[in-house]
């Protein structure tokens, strides 16, 4: 199921090559201000143009197309789209019978028995992403005293993110990287015991964002190597604010009201120009492939405001 | 809400130190031969009693209350219960104004306002763990043809997992560690694109485990550090089986029928017996507690046949 | 939440004087036949344009906006949506002060603040049935061999139907009436005991139809004036069928092969030309108020095939 | 699924002959005063032991078996439970060659593929509707200020219900009845337009009520023989107070405040002493069958509290 949330509940539709994206926000209360350009900052950090990003150039116009009436959310459903103008007509069928490694192409060929929509990655598209960041703006707007802050930490090890970049870019490759979010001025008591952990609901969230494939929060994996009596975070004071913040903010499933932090890591981007030999179904032998389109070189440069916006979805879900 | 998945849902209820620690299953196919022995070899797994596990000994006797009829499942739900009965009926009051330091004592208070079973962790305990191993023993036998095996890989970043234990024990302290699962013979296209993504539905029964912090897929967090063409998995075969698998067996959230694999960390058990410093409420001030009680030095130790189980859960869930 | 079922979902969105009216379908299976087309018989059922319908005349051209490919269902959501063309931009304002009798102006101001979109009844409208309607044609395209069909049985208790109809026009008042619904070739084991009963689905869903005030199923409320020994069906053969149909072709919640029985009750349309008095908040005393804006003398006339949807989503939603 | 709510969430468990009869309850606010007799009075009401009802005895304790903590509700889950004792060990197998008409024998059977515990209806029994008493009982506490009250209204169409409750025990036959629920004191705003309108919430549990086979909402079936003008009810005051209550307190799906009224169809008894006429699928042939066992000649003499029960947890739900 496309749906995510109890209380603030989103459904994503759309294709990376059909009619729109579009996002179903239901749950929202009442009374948020809310128009066309409250999205235009987000949308442009997940826009491409830099360097490592692809050409496809899309011009991102969110249309409100329900749930708000004289400028305020009225507690209906609220439906935005994002149109689809910039697609090349290319053909895909090829990627039928030869799939591209990395992406979905053969497990949804398997799975969706050859009706799914292929070109351009159609519902697994990247693209998608577009419906979650109008879902995090929303989002934002419900939790206005926390501040969500994601940024790029490394690509391919390296603080100076330029260099692997401008490597993968002239290999006709690709490169990883790893994010960082922080969330301060965080409500105490987010989050329960077991399958509402916070952790749980985000790290649901951003393995939804295509090429998440780790999280940790906190130290995280680091904390695997560590004696309790130096993770274990003392409280210093009244307001529960502790020495240190190993666990990210979180006790038992539910924030402590310190910084919330997590790092998710971004395999590289799957399309390459450079030739990959894999299987082709229908010579049934391996073959060299050389995959045409435009690609982000470094994915990772244009996801952090989309994990931001996860994180606000997780955390407006848990506060209403 | 104490309950996951939409095919395969379970309910997990009790508290460390009330009447008992309970699983409530629905949705599981009928005809499926169960009983009570066909749970302890798992409980067994789960059990303490080897050095850097706590010495709490509970006999652990699972009751099957309903949906079980002549041996066989029924489709009706499926209740099942372990009784508490090893219960040291100390004082845990004073914890109240002196919250443990890495413990969900001090959130649980502003949480539940004060009322909150605060009896041995009462519903964050991990004792609560007993609920996910019995409900993985009915989804492994959903599932019979894949086996699934997680492993202590290392502790405090040792493969020779007992030296560190014997330090921690020896310092009154406790350790973390690192667990990887492997799930092999898996079907294709188990997972969608998105919020049933097979990372997320795993992720979030993971991050409900008591004291996971971190989860990577595959290669996880060093494929950051990797280029697409090094990354990429090429398929080699009809079956779709790749040379390499960096991607841990999933692709756009799907199942790859590659072996799954991936690994959480475990941070140090948070009851430790060194002194540690931390605010008292009730003085409002610093001051050094010492937590008396029966701990696990590492944790990490118990909880592969928990990883497995939170496994078996999600793919029984997605495959029905 | 806006949203039903459970393996098919839908989601409503929009409202009456905004720009759509949609509908988000998830869970759909992959491979069915599906284009505008098909939906024009049933939207037409719904129309308006006979006598005692309103004169509001929209176009009603479903646009599918995701979720299609080569004119095939791909397995990922289905958006379908309707512009809103036919307005007319009178004035709504007086009604928060002067709320109409029966219908839901005055809670929905206590409920939503202020917020709610009170044109043409906004998200409350019968507008929103379009939406229903289009996911009960997909519906019913996966259950292609079950008949269902939904009849207006009377009006005012007449099973002429018109003659009611007349007078509430001349005397630009309203009528109500009862609907039945019947679905054969039903196949066997729809439904289980308690929360998701096949009774249970349908009655959900039928009070979501604006109107509707009562839902009785095979005998219904005149089950209740009976002996056992008259009620009870007989079984007569192998395939289950039965002598009579008191219980409506449901035994325990599940249907049992035989025909699907049921009515609603259709009160009503609260607009009514007539003038009444109700209390004004503004001016604080009850005050005469005459409704202009057009209207359905009987909207009764309409509801068959919605009803008729929303049996085909229940129907779906369970055999699924 | 078993599971009812999505604030206030329910879900039952157990069997008429197996070890229990339990309920889970989600999402109980914390800090409600709660302890097992409590629930004397409601499960005095659902008794057995007048004139027209088995006399099967049950002691029905309630055991709370989770969630409550010094008698006061802790916010995790409250399991409560019911044990089976006085248990005839009587034969039932015959009856999966003969199935009871009007009983889910034979559907249960087709269903569960003979895995179905069919011992006194098993799952499907009446005596589930403990689980839903017990539940109620906590929701009514949830609520306190809401006035719910449930009466026999009418057996076999007669205000004088023992007249036909005895002429059904002298033939070994079994009787219907109506019983009307009023709730008062009733606040403003529960319910949503769409799927959580108030009377979907309370017929989907209505319908899960084993022997319910319709429900009207205030005037119900009478309001399709009215014209609309005599139908809408005027408000008279400043709090929403209307004149008359045709519509049962609610509009568009959201209740008013005032009376919340509506009644439910009780068929027969499907277990009649009497002999039928019905297949026998072992001899392939129409044979009389006799049931034995224990009945209720009229249960609708007991169901006013399952009504009252679920009326509760309808609201529950929707006012959390």
């Amino acid at each position: 199921m496309n749906t995510f949330g109890e209380q603030y509940r989103i459904s994503v539709y759309g294709e990376s090559h059909g009619q729109v994206v579009g996002v179903l926000i239901d749950g929202c209360p009442v009374g948020v201000s809310l128009c066309e350009s409250d999205f235009l900052p987000d949308l442009q950090h997940r826009k491409s143009g830099t360097k490592g990003t692809t050409n496809r150039k899309e011009a991102d116009i969110p249309i409100i197309k329900s749930g708000v009436f004289n400028g305020k959310t009225t507690g209906a459903p609220i439906a935005i789209e994002f149109e689809n103008n910039n697609i090349r007509s290319k053909d895909y069928t090829h990627l039928l019978e030869h799939p591209r490694p990395g992406h979905a192409d053969w497990v949804a060929h398997q799975k969706y028995k050859g009706f799914q929509d292929y070109r351009g990655g159609g519902h697994f598209s990247g693209r998608m992403t577009l419906a979650l960041v109008a879902a995090g703006v929303v989002a934002k707007k419900i939790l206005p005293q926390v501040n969500i802050h994601a940024t790029l930490k490394s690509v391919k090890g390296l603080s100076d993110t330029t260099k692997a970049v401008e490597e993968a870019i002239r290999n006709r490759d690709s490169v990883g990287g790893v994010i960082e979010c922080v969330a301060s001025n965080m409500p105490v008591g987010l989050g329960e015991p077991f399958f509402n952990s916070l952790e749980s609901q985000i790290s649901h969230l951003a393995f939804s964002v295509p090429g998440i494939k780790g999280i940790e929060f906190g130290d995280g994996f680091a904390s695997a190597n560590m004696f309790g009596s130096d993770y274990n975070d003392v409280i210093v004071d009244e307001q529960g604010t502790t020495k240190t913040n190993h666990s990210g903010g979180i006790n038992g499933g539910i924030s402590n009201g310190n910084d919330l932090i997590f790092r998710v890591a971004v395999r590289p981007t799957a399309s390459i120009g450079k030739e990959q030999n894999t299987y082709h179904f229908g010579h049934q032998k391996i073959e060299p492939l050389t995959i045409g389109g435009r690609h982000d070189a470094c994915i990772a440069l244009r996801v952090p405001v989309v994990i931001e916006a996860i994180t606000a979805i997780a955390l407006a879900d848990l506060s209403l």
